[in-house]
C-alpha cells in the first residue's frame, strides 16, 4: 500500500490538527506511508468544501455516512463533539475502516465499551487521540523509568488544569450538559492525565475521589437566563496502582492561568522525574547519584537523542509544538496500518483509561472507594 | 517590661533556630522587647554549657525541670523531640510561663488537646513553631485573597515534600516509631501545610485520605538487622473546607530531590496564587484583568512593600532566609507578651491544625470520610 | 495565481524545514496560496529522488541550474551551505524567480551586497530565513514596545548561544573554514540576534567588539591530524543604536548546555521585556504600574490572542514549535507574492543585519569602534 | 582574645546589616570569637542612642573620631556614604584598628589606593563588604571550577542589575553626584560583579567599555527644578582575563523589574555554571558527561553539603537570606582576627576590583581599550 486514504470528520480544533498531521507525517517521519487526503466531512456542505480546499482534501461531503462508506477511505478520523463519536465509530468499523478517534471515545462508559468491543471483533486498527504520550519527552521519561533510572516508582502526582471554564460569566455551552458532553473536566482533560499515569505507573486498581462544580450555572448565549452546569469543573482522586504504588490525580477546567498544565511527578526509590506540558520540551530528572553537593534536578531539553524528535529537527532545544504531537500520532497509526508495531492506545487500551475517569466520577458521587 | 527572659530546651536544628531568633528579634524588628538569653537546657550538662556559651545564654542546666521553674525565665522554648513536648509544656504552664513550642505540639491528639486545655486555663501566652506562615510572601498571599484579588477561593492544592527518608538504606531512627515520633510525614511536614491551608482557606470540615509506608524497614544504626518503620512516609487527602471549597493535601518524606518543597495553589473565581517554599521570596499571582494578550502569572519578589520584609532589608529582592522566619515568629511572640496583638498560632489554633493531620491518618486507616 | 511552484535546493536541516513549511502553509494559515512542491534538488540524484518522494515534490534533479530555470518554479528556496548561496541566488534572480534564502545570505558582505543589489534591480521578491522574528511571542514583544508598554527602549541585552562547537574533540568541519563558511558563530547564530535587535530597537549605528576562537584546531574527520579553526567561536559587541540606546550582543557556539538560547532583554523607561528561545512560547513583561507590592515579571504564554498563533491552535498554552516558525515564514512569503504585505526581511533588510555581524568581526580584528 | 569589640559607624541599610551580623556570628558559626557590640556612631546623637539600644550596643556617640579612637573598639565598621569611607578608614587605621568597610572603598581610585596603602603599612586586618562571594552557592561554584568540573573556564558573562534609578521621576539624590558618590551603577553594583568575576576567572588584564546615563536629570527633592545626574546608570564592558579567557560585564541601576539580579555564566571547555542572586540558593551546572539524552542543567539547591550553609541549618533547601551573607562575612573577619585564615577581600584585593570599575569608566569616556 503506497498511500492510505484519509476520511476526516470535523474541521474544528482537532479536525485541523488531524489534517495537518496527515499532511506532514510521511514528509517528517520518512518511514510511514503517505496519507492521501481523500474526503472531508463537515456541515454545511459549503464549509466542508472550503476547508477541504484549504486542508488539501480531494473531495468533501456534508454526510458522514457517505464518508465512512467511501471505498477510497482507509482511515476514518473522528473529531466531532463527543456525543457523535460512538455512532460514527461503530459505522466506520462496520464498513471495515480503521478508526482514529479523538478522546474521550464515548459519552458514557457503555459507549466506550461498545466501541472497543466492535473494533476488537472487526479486527480493524484503532487509535485514540491521547497525543501527549507521543511526546519524545514523555517517551524518554517512560524509558528512564523502565531502565530503573529512578528505582521503583512508588508514588505519582498528576495534574491537568486549564482555565477555559474559569470565568463565571463565560456563556453556557453543550460542554456543560451530561447528555451532550458526558463528563466535564474528567472527560476533557482528566483522561489525558490517566493516559500518562498508565504509561508510567501501570494500571490503577482502585481509588477514592471528590468533585466540584464551581460555577453551577452560566448565562445562556442568547442572553435568556442561565443554564445549569451539570458536570464537574474540578475532580481529584487518590489512586492505588496494581503495582502497590499510590498517587493523586487532579483536574480542573476552572484553574485561572493554567492554559495546558498537564504534568506529573513520578517518585521512585532512587530518584524523581517531573514534567509539565506547558514546557513540553523539558524533562526534570533527579537521581540519587554522586556526592550530595552535586545533587539536583536536571532540566533535560529534548533533542535528537530523544526518540522521534530528530525527525522534526536535527538540533536539540529547537522545540516541538502541539501539532507535532499529532504528526507523531497520525504517523504511528499510518505505520501500524502499513504493518509496523502498534503504538496505541487503541480502543481496548483507551477503554482502560476511560474506565478510570468514570470510576472517579462514581467514587465522588457515592463517597466511597471504587475498584476498577 | 524592658526584657523578656528566655529559657530554651534543646540545642538541635530548632534549638539553634530559636536561639538565633531571640538574639536577633529586637535588633531586626525594633518594636519588640529584647530577649534576655537566660537559661539553656540540654544533656549532658557539658553540651548545655558549651552551647550556652556559643549562643550567648547566661546560664545552662541539664535539668529541664529546673529551667521551667526558674524565676528569671519568662518564655520556655521547647525544641526537643516530639515525645517530650507535652510533659515539658504542661510543667512550664503550671509554672506560669509563656510557652513557645515546636510543632507538632503533641505525640498524639490527646496530648495536644491537653496542652491547649492547660494553656487556656492558665491564661499564659503560647506560640507554636509554624514558621512558614510568618513569611511576608505568605502574608501577602493571605492579604491578596482577603482583598478579593483572586475572587472567591474555590480550590486548594497543597504539597509538602522532602527526601530525608527517601533512601531505603538510610538508618532507622526514632522518627520511625509511633511511640516516640507519633505520625510520620504528617506530623513532621504535613502539619505545616495545614497551617497554610488554614490561613488561606479557613477551617477544614471533612476529608478522605490514603497513606503509604514506602520503606517498611530500615537497617538499624548499630548494624544489627532492620527496624520496622511504623508510621507513614507519604499521605494524601482530599479535603472539604467549611467554606464549600475543596482541595488536596499531599506530603512525602521520601520524595527524592525535594528539600523543602512546601507550597500551594489557591484557585479563585477571578485568579490564582501559587507559592513554593524552595523559592520562598517569590509569589506567583494570576489575575483575569486587562486584555487576554497580556495575561500571565506575575512573579512577585518580596521586598519592603511586603509586610515585615523591610525590617530585614530596605531593598527588594535581597531575599530572606529560613532563620529570618524564626526571627519573625519569636518577634511576634515577644510583641504579644509585651501587650501587642497576637499573631499565633497559639496552642488552641495549632490544635485545629493537628486535628487535621490526625484525621488524615484516621481516614487512611479506616478507608472512609472523617469529619473534623 | 491559485498555486505557487516551489523549487527547493537542499534537503538537510533547513531543506526539510522549508519542505514541511510549504506543505503546511496554506492548510494552517488559510489566507495564503497553496504551494505546489514542484522540483527538489540535491546530490546525488538518487538522494534528490528519494527525498522528493518523502517530501512530496513532483520531480527531482541533481542540477540546481536546471531548477532555477524551470518554468514551473516560482520560488527558489536555497538551503545549501553558505558558500553556495550567492551564486544560486544570482542565477535564480536572473531567471526571474522569487528567492527564499537561508541566512546568512552571503559568505562575505560583498556577496550579500551583490545579492541585495541584484534582487532590487530585478524586482523579484525575496525572503531571508530569519525565522525567529516570525514567532508570535516576538511579534507581541514588538507590538508592546511600539504601543509604549515599557516606555522608551533605552538598553538592549541580547545573546545567542549553542554548544555544537563546545566539545574540543568534535571533528573539524567546513564550518571552521572562512572560505567555506565565512564567519563562525556570528554568521551562524549572531545574525539571528541582530534580526531581533533590529526589530525591537531599530538600526545600529556603531559598535566595539571582541572575539575568541576557543578551540584553535580540531581533529580531522579522517583521523589524520588536526585542522585549523579559522573563524570565531565567540563574539561580543557593545552597540549604539541610532535611537541613542545602547546594548550588548553576545554569541557563542561553544557554550555547553545552551541548545538554542537566543534571547533578549529590552530595558525601557517604564518597564522591561525579556525572552528566551528555549522557552519560545513565553514572554516576560514587567511594567511599573500599580502598587509596588504587586510588581513582578509576568510570564505570558502565547495563545490565540497573539497574532498568528491561533492559526495553529485555538487554545492558548499548547505551544508552537520550531517548524511552525518556518510555516509562518514560508506563509508570509507566499502571501507577499500573492500581493499581500511584505513581512520580510527581504535581501535589502537582511543586508542591514549582515552588515552588523561583519562590523563586529571587523571591530574585533581592528580593536576599535566601527561605524555602520 | 575572648571577645572582639565592635565600633560601628552608620545605622542605615548596611549599618543594620553589620550590627545583625556581629550579633549572630559566633552563635551561628561556633568557631569564631564573640563580637562585643561596644560603640555605635550616627548623627544626631539621639538616633545613635536609639539605634544602639535597638541593636544592643553598649554605648553610642555622634562623633566618629571618638569611635575610631576608643580603646575598647577592635574593629571599626564603616557603613556611611561612600565619600566618607576614606577619611574614616585612614583614621581607624592610624588608631591601629582593624577595618571592615563597605564597598566601594573610595570615592575615587586614588582614595582606594591610599586606603590599601595605609592598611598594608599599618599591618591591620581589613575586610571589604563584598558579601555575595561569601554565599556557599558561590563558594561551591568556585570549588567546582577549581576541581575542573567544567574544564578550563574560557568565557564569562556577568550582569548586575537593579531598578532603583529606573523611574525617571524619582527624586535626585547625592548618588547622582560624582563628588559625593563617585561612580554610579559601577560603584554601587558593578564592583560586586567584578568581585565574582575575579573569584571565578582570575584577574582582568584589559577591557573596552561603554556607558549610558539614561535619565540625565531628576526632580530635586524640594520640588525646585531638576538636578543633573552626573554618573552612569548603565555600563558595559568586554574584558580580557589574564588567563586568556574573555567575558562581558554589564550593570544597570535603571533596569525595571530587576531587584538584585547579580549573576554570571562561566563557560568552560567541558561544562557551564550559572547563578543568579535573586535565586541565591540555587546553582545551575551543566556537564558534558554521560549519554547526550541525559544532559541538562542541574539545579543544585544549597544545603549542608555546601560549605558554611550547615552552620545556619542542618537541612538542605531551607534557604539562606541576604543577612546571612553578612554573618558569614563578619564571621570570616572575626575568625581572621583571632588568627584564622584570611577570607577577604582585604583592602589590597578589593583595590584590584575597584581598579576594574574605574577602568571601565575610563574606557567608556575615552572610547578605547584600557589595560589594568
Amino acid at each position: 500500500m503506497r498511500e492510505i486514504g484519509i476520511g476526516l470528520i470535523g474541521t474544528g480544533f482537532m479536525g485541523k490538527a488531524h489534517a495537518l498531521a496527515f499532511r506532514a507525517a510521511r514528509a517528517v517521519l520518512g518511514d510511514v506511508p503517505a496519507a492521501r487526503l481523500e474526503l472531508l466531512c463537515d456541515t454545511p456542505a459549503k464549509r466542508a468544501a472550503q476547508m477541504a480546499e484549504q486542508f488539501g482534501f480531494s473531495r468533501s461531503t456534508d454526510d458522514w455516512h457517505v464518508l465512512v462508506n467511501d471505498p477510497a477511505v482507509n482511515i476514518v478520523s473522528i473529531t466531532t463533539p463527543n456525543r457523535m463519536h460512538c455512532e460514527m465509530a461503530l459505522a466506520a468499523i462496520e464498513a471495515g475502516k480503521h478508526v482514529y478517534c479523538e478522546k474521550p471515545m464515548g459519552l458514557t462508559l457503555e459507549e466506550t465499551q461498545a466501541m472497543a468491543r466492535a473494533a476488537g471483533k472487526a479486527g480493524v486498527k484503532t487509535m485514540v487521540g491521547y497525543n501527549y504520550i507521543k511526546n519524545p519527552a514523555f517517551e524518554h521519561a517512560r524509558g528512564l523509568i523502565a531502565q530503573g533510572a529512578i528505582g521503583t516508582p512508588v508514588h505519582f502526582r498528576g495534574f491537568v488544569d486549564e482555565d477555559y471554564q474559569a470565568d463565571p460569566e463565560s456563556a453556557w455551552t453543550w460542554r456543560a450538559r451530561i447528555e451532550e458532553a458526558g463528563l466535564g473536566a474528567l472527560g476533557d482533560l482528566g483522561c489525558h492525565l490517566v493516559s500518562m499515569a498508565y504509561g508510567l505507573m501501570g494500571p490503577i486498581e482502585s481509588l477514592i475521589a471528590d468533585m466540584q462544580t464551581i460555577h453551577e450555572s452560566r448565562p445562556m448565549p442568547d442572553g435568556n437566563g442561565r443554564g445549569a452546569v451539570e458536570n464537574e469543573d474540578v475532580a481529584s482522586a487518590l489512586v492505588r496502582f496494581a503495582s502497590g504504588a499510590q498517587g493523586i490525580l487532579a483536574t480542573s477546567r476552572s484553574a485561572w492561568g493554567r492554559k495546558n498544565r498537564l504534568g506529573f511527578e513520578v517518585h521512585g526509590t532512587t530518584g524523581m522525574i517531573a514534567f509539565e506540558q506547558e514546557r513540553m520540551n523539558e524533562l526534570q530528572v533527579y537521581q540519587n547519584q554522586g556526592p550530595a553537593a552535586e545533587h539536583g534536578f536536571k532540566t533535560i531539553l529534548t533533542g535528537p537523542a530523544h526518540g522521534t524528535y530528530g525527525a522534526f529537527c536535527p538540533a536539540p532545544g529547537h522545540q516541538l509544538g502541539f501539532n507535532d504531537l499529532k504528526v507523531l500520532e497520525a504517523g504511528a497509526f499510518l505505520r501500524e496500518i502499513a504493518g509496523g508495531d502498534k503504538f496505541g492506545p487503541d480502543f481496548a487500551e483507551a477503554l482502560e483509561f476511560e474506565k478510570v475517569i468514570h470510576a472517579i466520577a462514581a467514587s465522588a458521587r457515592e463517597g466511597q472507594r471504587v475498584t476498577i
